[in-house]
């Protein structure tokens, strides 16, 4: 639902399309470009003549002209996609589970367990009152299981090796089959040797859409964000700053986000510049949504919020565990960026 | 309250009284066992010609037996009994404190300290209005002292060393004595040495019935869930899987479940299959109770949810910070399982 | 607001003002001091002949004598001072950033960073609908900047180097300038190497009360509780237990308490006796405000909360997170004491 690419960004951004108002430059250094010549010229970081503070300071600023350079080069970033086909009335996914390489920092690859060869696998959609079958092809020389984390179903589907089924044998396939009785913003994930699967990769979103829609907030972009740590770094989606990938969002519109975390820690989300109104915790409404700036999210956890986009520019979006974000190299792991654009009227000029 | 030996379960489970549903027993494969006959047979995982994902699922399964076997064989998990006498209107509890070695896991004892001989010590239960003195008798070659976590009482009760209480020394007894006059799911524990002493098993749970119940939700069955880490492992009630016990319920009842930490780390509890409702925080009733199915509960707090049975079979429950809870020798720690058997009018055939 | 000194704490005690009450002295044993006799006397903790609990016993007793020594020696603890002028409607503010060494511990120096010579930097306090004017004079031999943590303002004064500004150069001076359009207990620190300068002191608290007070709390004083850790060990407002300051109270006094977290972990506040009523997250009121008597705070996160001053005498107010507040030495850390004195009728004797 949310894709980005470099060109719509750059809409956003208002640069390339005769709008490019100086306020929204102004409120946005990062693309204006005209400060980055104080102390330090582009240039090597290497240079022994440097002072380690000019050091510092050079690194930090590649890892941002890095994030921007990225933007719009990971289609799946926020839209993971899957087919389905449909069984009379049952929405059949197939999900391949292989073990292989996952870059969540482009050109590093790290030894990763994948769903249709994804960190996190790709994101099932469906409506609450549906019945969906899902088909788990193991092609791993391991055994696994999947958990459908969050959804009321009947016990034999629920995914816990010898607790309600058999581990699925190398080579073998299962069958999941199972009326959504319950919505929300859910999760899949291994349930056998989960230490090693779940956080190596064998995690995805499975978002199951209520049926009747009163209840739901109005919102213009939804976007799935989830978090992992660990063996795989500190990561947004399967990716490490800066390989991840901005939401945008115009002034006046309002965007929802999916926290969830599969990692092994909790992560206090900061976003800058504007509130978040968390209205639903595990997929239930909560009775009393209310507003923050840091929401913390803990493993298994799953929180629905909405952001109403109140100022253009740049807006900082990372987990305020300072050792999971940023070090003396600058920023990396689980960072990203609120772009938001002009209203229509502000770019009239 | 919630005493569970193994007969009990196995009627919840419908095995061995002529009930037996097909429906129950396909949505509990762990009980009906068909399905162990996969790639591995059961047998011994030192064999070398085992590949190492046999290995793994051996050891898995090894522990999810071991936990149906020790169903039942332990009578305080649930119910930690205490005597009390009445001296006119004050009940009077006797706790005394030693050294010695707790079985967190069954074979494997480790040092521990100890109330009344048990980690945690006996849950203490008493209702609101009531005035209670505990006499505490240390058996210890050190000093102690107790702190009542959430009571509201005179401040020379309380039991920090040195700000309230001189410590309790060696062979000597020491008396509080305290009107109850909040209610709630409350703890006590040591306040002297306290790293080395609450970590170490000085940790029990102080339950105070509200004198008025007409707040209180409808259950029909009242857990005591004390989470602790660190010294004594991961563990539910001083015992880590697949020594724990479970939880058991018929489809339709509503169990009453009270998560306590006296942990150092939060640990946030996932229960399958169905979700909780969060009616209390540290005792105090929350404005807006909400739903989740994962409770993040950080040291010292303690939550009081209503979890109604929806469905049968076995429910996993369980911390999902998984280095908590599962590694490649399968589950250990903090898990335990939610027995649901089905109701009576589901076993009529 | 909240200053605390020596004489006051006496005075809150009852201690020399003619008035103690046998009652207080009674609940508060600390200052009473005549159970001080058991079987350790006062002396030399290397003394060779002493039990290995006799030394626990002499050093936890001298972290909380120390304790109450200190009380008073610290005027800005609970009150960070900095001057302001008013150029025409906007308020500006002078921070000064430098490296230095700031004591956690009296007498123990570490490496620090700091705003205006202190650790956290001074409490910026400021209205709703009023403009700000900060001017940072980057001292340092590295550069920094300053973001605004919990308040919406225009995207190029948010702070994050290469982001939304250039980095503050070693020498140079950076304005920041923006009317405050949100109120609520926020945050300021540096956010360029942060993990280094935000964990290692540059932190501060930015306070903006709201222009209509008709839906703020009634209370009679007003605390930044700050915490951080990491680098410069566990910490209220900078200091480490034994040298934190007391919050006081009357009986029936009601006191406002603004926690924020800028360290690495999260911290579960506990405070003893009697409960803390949040009704404000990250600077935005709750609309069902809960109660409780342990309040996680995650890093980034602030909540505010009311106590009611129930009971006269010494309570401990710490984080629950054991390790971080006692180990066999006695507590140190995240420690500090909620000190109520007996209401005016309870000392008319």
């Amino acid at each position: 639902m949310s894709k980005v690419n470099r060109r719509e960004f750059l809409k956003v951004l208002g640069v390339g399309t005769g709008t490019v108002s100086a306020a929204f430059l102004g409120a946005s250094p990062a693309l204006a470009g005209d400060w980055r010549t104080g102390g330090v010229e582009q240039g090597d970081a290497s240079d022994p003549t440097l002072e380690p503070w000019q050091v510092i300071d050079m690194e930090h600023e590649e890892k941002v002209n890095a994030y921007i350079e990225n933007i719009g080069t990971d289609d799946i970033f926020w839209d993971r996609p899957i087919e389905y086909t449909m069984d009379g009335d049952v929405k059949v996914f197939d999900l391949t589970v292989t073990k292989g390489e996952w870059e969540t920092e482009s050109g590093n690859p790290r030894p990763a367990y994948m769903y249709n060869g994804m960190v996190p696998g790709p994101t099932l959609h469906a409506t609450e009152g549906e019945r969906v079958r899902i088909v788990v092809h193991n092609e791993m020389d391991e055994s696994t299981a999947i958990h459908w984390h969050g959804i009321d179903l009947p016990n034999d589907q629920d995914g816990v090796t010898y607790i309600n089924q058999p581990p699925i044998l190398p080579g073998e396939t299962f069958t999941y089959e199972f009326d959504l009785i319950n919505y929300g913003s859910h999760m899949y994930h291994s349930h056998h040797n989960s230490l090693a699967q779940v956080v190596g990769g064998l995690l995805g979103a499975f978002i199951v859409a209520p049926a009747d829609t009163r209840d739901e907030p109005i919102y213009d972009k939804d976007y799935v964000f989830a978090l992992n740590d660990s063996f795989l770094g500190f990561t947004i989606n399967g990716r490490s700053f800066p390989y991840t990938q901005p939401l945008t969002a115009t002034v006046g519109e309002r965007i929802r986000v999916r926290f969830m975390n599969e990692g092994l820690m909790s992560h206090p989300m900061h976003l800058h510049g504007m509130p978040m109104r968390v209205f639903a915790k595990d997929g239930y409404n909560l009775p009393a949504p209310y507003m923050c700036d840091t929401l913390n999210v803990a493993p298994g956890e799953r929180y629905d919020v909405i952001i109403e986009a109140r100022a253009a520019g740049l807006w900082a979006f990372h987990c305020h565990i300072l050792s999971h974000v940023e070090n003396a190299q600058g920023m990396f792991g689980m960072v990203t960026v609120l772009a938001v654009s002009p209203a229509e009227e502000a770019t009239e000029e």
